[in-house]
């Protein structure tokens, strides 16, 4: 339960989020709380916060009220949402499976109707691939234009706050208030469906997007089949994968060989193979870093939209193998590597159902435009549930 | 798909509403539309409105752009959502189930982010059994309170209009522009558990709502068990019906003699059924109401709340049979005949899941506490998906 982990907060009251409810992320500080990254022992083994994050200060200062912190996955490190030690939140939407990660108690908060926005961050997928889950409205915004002060980073290469909101033009109002920074706005002259993308999901996902698109094709101008990943997604992966387990470890690592830390399972897998990864490795994936951006930028120019399913699939089952999951992070991250990697806004809508569960269909813009998607979100949103 | 049925209308833009869409069942005027209430027939032939219902024309005011109208049940004479001309609206939250009407398009258009707000109507249950089904949050307000000007009617002694929406300030927010008239504020000193309106609910239902009001205790100040129909539920829903039944026929009967619609099954027997309904019938459940009605409100004096289930199941499955879905109407007009015969607000919140189908709790308070509930429901809705 959010209000489990922190006292609630009133917010000023006035401003374009006044009287709205906020859950926040248990990665951002709140004054006098300690921030726990999912970790009992990183909570434990830390002071209170002397000042609140700026992402908590913004949504106060808006008018909003906090009812609490919500639960993520530790040290943000898993798609699934399964937190060892807290538990799994319950996705209200597909009850026997997972809610996605990390940042899974915002996105069930939000589905559940437990507040009228959440905060999560997303480095990997953890805001997109929750929202997809949950059947919510997710945004990874432009990589800077969220001030991310007060809050436990991952790998600051790819961090990023975010947001998520059961309904459209609560979800898009919240922008005014979080994003900060360059704003690109002009008008979307055309649509690119990823068809690499597409074909990375389960064959009733993507049907199920296609008919969404096809529903809602007088708001998709220009549509064209495009190969966003001419050479295969594996590059952009291993390459996001190296320099986040880098990022981590360097930030991390100490912390966890003087604790030895009681990791979940997953986490401690992946922490130890975070720490085997050498400084000339990580050089090596900047390098080509470098390119892959160049290129995602070079194929979403300003008025350009990347359209391409959020996640492979729909939840994974509660009881699912680590195996089956390990396969799951592969195809998940495959598609969550083209924004982590090139640094671009992405959104995530509840677009469709497949076998009675969420699936959440994405946009992808140029450097700036999250104004711009949050508006094409707004035109598009009559069409979910149609 | 809502906006299947009307241009998209764009708010003033400024207010308690800007940027929130809105969509509104097909029961009120839009200038320059046709309005329907379920009804192929009724739409054909009647000509377009000259003017927008008041509540179309407030929540334009308040900055909210209208996205388009929602089906519902014909003549909004149901509470399954079954709409014989257009299709039965899918249930995002209970796919295989019914949506619960008759604000049935309303409630799903906001299950499934398709708008913020949804305005609906509840005569004897249209909008707290959608609410219960789809997991959204709905009001009754108070009766009058909600200015019925450019509605089309069903039956004046119990119509009031009302709105869902899929996260608490939100909800809450919608109150300042839709409730006119006296505001009774005070605060919440009492809740009044009803027994017997818990025994009317399914075994998991009512385990499930009252798990949620352990977890909420907090916020429910002096508990205490209740019986609110001590001469049981049967007499306040007969009232109920056999004035429904006469009023509606009173406006519409001479119009269904003349025209002969081809109603939906269900609906024909209930039209049917009311054109026996004679004047001494009415005038003898008249006098009945004024008892059912002042022993109801000296139950709920200012302060107290009565909490109830919204709905005693779940939302009943898409092939039930006529019978079942008949047994189910008796029990569900029990408990919505409360608020029904004695013009109290009830609001219903998504508090539990039920086989992974929502079920929603309700509080009734005194005439004008609409606020107050509103208030509470925000309180409580940390408590959803905990």
């Amino acid at each position: 339960m959010p209000h489990d982990l922190v006292h609630a907060l009133t917010g000023s009251g006035a401003g374009p989020l006044a009287g709205l409810t906020v859950a926040v992320k248990d990665m951002y500080d709140i004054e006098g709380e300690r921030t726990g990254g999912g970790s009992p022992e990183w909570l434990a083994s830390h002071p209170p916060a002397k000042r609140h994050a700026a992402v908590v200060a913004r949504v106060l200062a808006a008018g909003a009220d906090i009812i609490g912190k919500t639960v993520c996955d530790e040290f943000f490190f898993s798609l699934t949402g399964a937190n060892a030690h807290y538990g799994t939140p319950i996705n209200p939407r597909a009850l026997g499976r997972v809610p996605g990660g990390s940042s899974a108690g915002s996105a069930v908060a939000t589905a559940a109707g437990a507040c009228d926005v959440a905060i999560g961050s997303d480095t990997g997928g953890s805001m997109r691939v929750p929202a997809s889950f949950c059947g919510v409205y997710g945004i990874r915004p432009t990589h800077g234009r969220v001030d991310m002060t007060g809050a436990m980073p991952m790998a600051p290469t790819f961090d990023v706050g975010g947001w998520f909101a059961a309904s459209p033009g609560t979800f898009r109002r919240v922008g005014a208030v979080l994003l900060e920074g360059e704003s690109e706005r002009a008008p979307i002259t055309r649509i690119r469906f990823a068809r690499d993308a597409f074909q990375l999901a389960d064959e009733p996902v993507g049907n199920a997007l296609r008919a969404f698109c096809a529903q809602a094709r007088a708001e998709l101008p220009n549509p064209e089949d495009f190969t966003i990943a001419p050479d295969g997604f594996d590059l952009w992966r291993n390459v996001f994968r190296t320099i986040q387990g880098r990022e981590i470890w360097s930030i991390y690592g100490s912390w966890v060989q003087r604790t030895k830390p009681n990791l979940g399972p997953g986490i401690r897998e992946r922490i130890q193979s975070a720490s085997t990864i050498g400084e000339p490795d990580a050089d090596a994936a900047r390098q080509k870093l470098e390119v892959a951006r160049a290129h995602i930028r070079g194929a979403i120019p300003l008025g350009t939209v990347l359209c391409l399913p959020t996640a492979p699939c729909i939840a994974p089952k509660l009881d699912a193998t680590a195996e089956w999951l390990d396969a799951f992070r592969m195809r998940a991250m495959s598609l969550t590597a083209i924004a982590g990697v090139s640094g671009l806004p992405q959104v995530s809508i509840p677009a469709a159902l497949v076998e009675g569960c969420p699936v959440g269909l994405s946009f992808i813009g140029s450097a700036g435009s999250d104004e711009t998607l949050l508006e094409l979100v707004v035109r598009l949103s009559p069409y979910c549930g149609a």
